[in-house]
């Protein structure tokens, strides 16, 4: 079951920057960034409501971020969707028939448990399911 | 103030098909398609948490949305932001410098009071205001 957006994520080429707007034209209070190591990173999060906007800045010189970001100059990249049950939700979409990008599972951010749905299935969005840590 | 993601929206060619995913992989429950004639599109809203997926088919031949469609093969289009007090954003992002695309307000669905700000203040992220009906 889906419980929540967990984020909303927009590649940007320069997070603090990019932070601006959101604090002076929308009153919004950021996190500190952070760097995440295993996707070579740097995020800030902007809670609104039950959910949240994830800013990424990528780091590295190659990588899916780094063309998104080449591509368009950055802007929406996905939607995290947080579920009860990652693998529940996995065999659903299995027996969907919808694609996945890899059958296996990841380590995300705060020990939670990731994947990532093939774009294909919805339209060119990017959905990722997260499962947080128990 | 910000109090809420109030939709994230998805431009789509074919509304009912781009449903499938979502309601036999995912599990979620979309409201009935309606058509909304201010902007010519069909609509459909997936409730999740304390916010929803808007998927929007353009049913014209010409306008942004029909090029987006045109140029992307449909995606991720706009964030829109939940306000208190729609003029009192308005005014905070003109002293921040924030350009909005009109700085007249229009109708919305539900009868809500919207505006859009321009893309280039956002990292290209189409980011919309909305204050819904008192």
């Amino acid at each position: 079951m889906v419980k929540k957006i967990n984020h909303i994520a927009i590649i940007v080429e320069d997070i603090e920057k990019s932070l601006v707007p959101y604090k002076q034209g929308l009153g919004l209070k950021p996190t500190d960034v952070e760097y995440v190591e295993s996707y070579d990173v740097r995020v800030a999060f902007l809670p609104i409501g039950d959910t949240q906007i994830e800013l990424v800045q990528p780091m590295g010189n190659d990588g899916d971020l780094v063309e998104f970001l080449k591509k368009t100059g950055g802007g929406l990249h996905h939607i995290a969707l947080e579920v009860e049950d990652i693998h529940q939700t996995i065999h659903r979409l299995d027996q969907a028939g919808i694609p996945l990008k890899d059958r296996s599972t990841q380590k995300g951010a705060h020990n939670s448990t990731v994947t990532f749905a093939e774009q294909t299935g919805f339209d060119g969005v990017v959905i990722e399911l997260v499962e947080p840590a128990k």
